[in-house]
């Protein structure tokens, strides 16, 4: 029998899937994979339910036009510039498949990552050709920061792309607009594209965070997701704003991935983005998950672990020496993403791991409880 | 400013999508792109009114485990060798992108196709690395026929797999036992992997037609599309039936293209497909179709065309020697597909076009009309 390329037999199960198995598996309370416990908003599912039966024929691969138009709005940007895709994933596959591969020479060009990096980075960037190279965040005292003298040093005359997350998974950092105005400075320099995954992007605890394309709009491509703005993550309704003139390539591309997203789905976040932005669904959202972070982050302090603070998302860091997630699952009944798998080259801090809080306040809550229940019966 | 990698910029607009684009644009009837005129059934319609606010998070990204036991029992295979795409066009992207790139000492590998070919074969192909090798098709009085001494004749030592498709788009011609015989006679000669897109599977109008993998189970993928079977062609949920063994590595490539399909419409699916079995909906369906084929293929016949009568899916290819698609479009108010958009490296039988009859019979009969006018004015 043929075997499948090297290339497929590397991609294995990702993490989250993984942990999300193991929980179901044990019982544990879930704490891992990103997805929210709460149902998408009423408006969303409303429209959802009226686009059935309505659209649900192929739409346009670069997108229903009326969505296209909601995200050009709500972005400040010509809708012309936004492609819907299946997910931010699917858009990050689009762009790592147009923009590095195989360069002159059979080298593969290089795209720049920073570490601890969203796991389904490396893997786009591998099957596209490329060679991710990544750099590392310094881990103080103080928490998570940008080593900006080592994202400089890592261009070599391969490198493509710099490909950025902000506010940032798995840390919750969110980069200032200095540091941003720096990271393009160095884009410019070398001439290279700028991936900025920003699908957290209404999920922050401070100011608003500072939007890369705003800064860098001829070299920019911004990544988002509805599945994240609105409590929907398996509706897979994703997109993608680019620099002006390039939005026909890169849709070219998308089509022949997964064609277009589902229809009536597209048809009902079109209608309900201009409404999350009207009924306040965002800073609602903003306020509830601050709630519960602060839940988490107090909980898991009181049990010994050191936690650092995010800024956006729905994730936090925190290290545990001797808490070990694939362990935790099963003696605990608390599923927790290790650290190690958000690290390809650079060692991972001890005991780091990413804990969830777009989960109940009762799963978090029980979530603790069982954590103490372990930490109590441990061999002294 | 960096540019798109040349892969990027060859993927342009189908011919689909431009048609569908230039029939909205000058009021033409639409007899181009495939989706059916009417909506899907309700008992899908329904399906999906329910899981929309039940069923939103990520599914596991091999499909929802509901579905892949619906399609399992529906296939006649283990459900744990099917996985869900997003369309058949994602499952033929991680395919091709599982099967062929390039090979040995960056020589690219080789797969089969069909001529006239499903446009979206060949860039996939390419994307993948791999070259993508035609055998054209036999065009007959009696109608197309495969030619099976130039398929075998085509093998090299750089084949990996023949990609099939039957029933055929665009010709309708529904493979027989014993031509598919033959080609896994091919196919295990040279270890070749198959890839079956059998999208049209419950579409025909003879006998049922033979399905590949029943024949070589050891190295078929069978390719399957829930937006043909059921009518809902933007629902983007597809599915490949895989050699025992093989689907973890192909659920790895597809988790990092669009993570998973639609949950809501996977659920919705995973409900209507024994009842779309059961109630007989896609006897009607054939029935329905039968008639609208007929209608079409008389109407184009009473107006001087050459129809080959299709024995599946809802195309028919016609000739009529004058009658060019782009030039229709506006002249007549009719969109067609050029047979040109089917051929890659072989001519283009003269005015071949491939019309649509899954449209109503008031467009189908309007188009036919129009078609009509058009000879009348032309100048003698
Ligand atoms: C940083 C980041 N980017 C992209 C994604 C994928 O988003 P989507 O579900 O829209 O594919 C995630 C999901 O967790 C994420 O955390
Ligand atoms: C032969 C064939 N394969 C695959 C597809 C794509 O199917 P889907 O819409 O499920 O991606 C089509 C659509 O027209 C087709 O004709």
């Amino acid at each position: 029998m043929p075997e499948l390329l090297p290339r497929a037999r590397q991609a294995h199960e990702s993490v989250f899937s993984r942990m999300s198995r193991l929980a179901a598996q044990h019982g544990a309370v879930n704490l891992g994979q990103g997805f929210p416990a709460g149902a998408p908003p009423t408006f969303l599912l409303d429209a959802a339910r009226r686009a059935v039966g309505t659209v649900d024929q192929y739409t346009p691969p670069a997108g229903l036009p009326a969505l296209r138009d909601a995200l050009g709005a709500d972005l400040g940007v010509d809708g012309a510039d936004v492609i819907v895709t299946a997910g931010a994933t699917e858009a990050l596959a689009a762009l790592a498949l147009s923009l590095y591969g195989l360069g002159e020479g059979g080298v593969p060009d290089e795209v720049l990552l920073i570490e601890p990096v969203f796991d389904v980075y490396l893997p786009q960037a591998r099957l596209a050709g490329a060679r991710p190279v990544t750099v590392p965040m310094t881990l103080g005292p103080g928490g998570w920061s940008l080593d900006l003298a080592a994202l400089r040093a890592a261009v070599t005359p391969r490198t493509r792309a710099i490909l950025l997350n902000s506010p940032f998974n798995p840390t919750g950092t969110v980069f200032s607009r200095a540091e941003l105005l720096d990271i393009v400075e160095i884009a410019r320099a070398h001439d290279l594209w700028l991936i900025s995954d920003e699908v957290y992007d209404e999920l922050y605890f401070g100011e608003r965070p500072a939007a890369l394309r705003t800064l860098a709009p001829e070299r920019t491509f911004t990544v988002g997701s509805a599945g994240k703005r609105l409590e929907a993550t398996g509706w897979r309704v994703g997109w993608v704003a680019c620099p002006p003139g390039v939005a026909a390539g890169l849709t070219g591309m998308r089509q022949f991935m997964s064609f277009c997203s589902a229809a009536p789905l597209q048809a009902a976040v079109a209608g309900a983005l201009p409404l999350a932005r009207a009924s306040g669904f965002y800073e609602e959202l903003r306020s509830e998950y601050a709630g519960r972070r602060d839940l988490l982050a107090q909980g898991l302090r009181s049990l010994g672990a050191t936690v650092y603070e995010p800024q956006g998302t729905y994730f936090l860091t925190a290290q545990r020496p001797g808490w070990q997630a694939e362990a935790l699952v099963q003696a605990a009944g608390v599923a927790l993403i290790p650290g190690e798998a958000f690290y390809a080259d650079h060692p991972c801090p001890p005991g780091l791991l990413r804990a969830a809080f777009c989960k109940s306040r009762e799963d978090i809550e029980r979530a603790l409880e069982r954590l103490g229940r372990v930490e109590q019966t441990r061999p002294a």
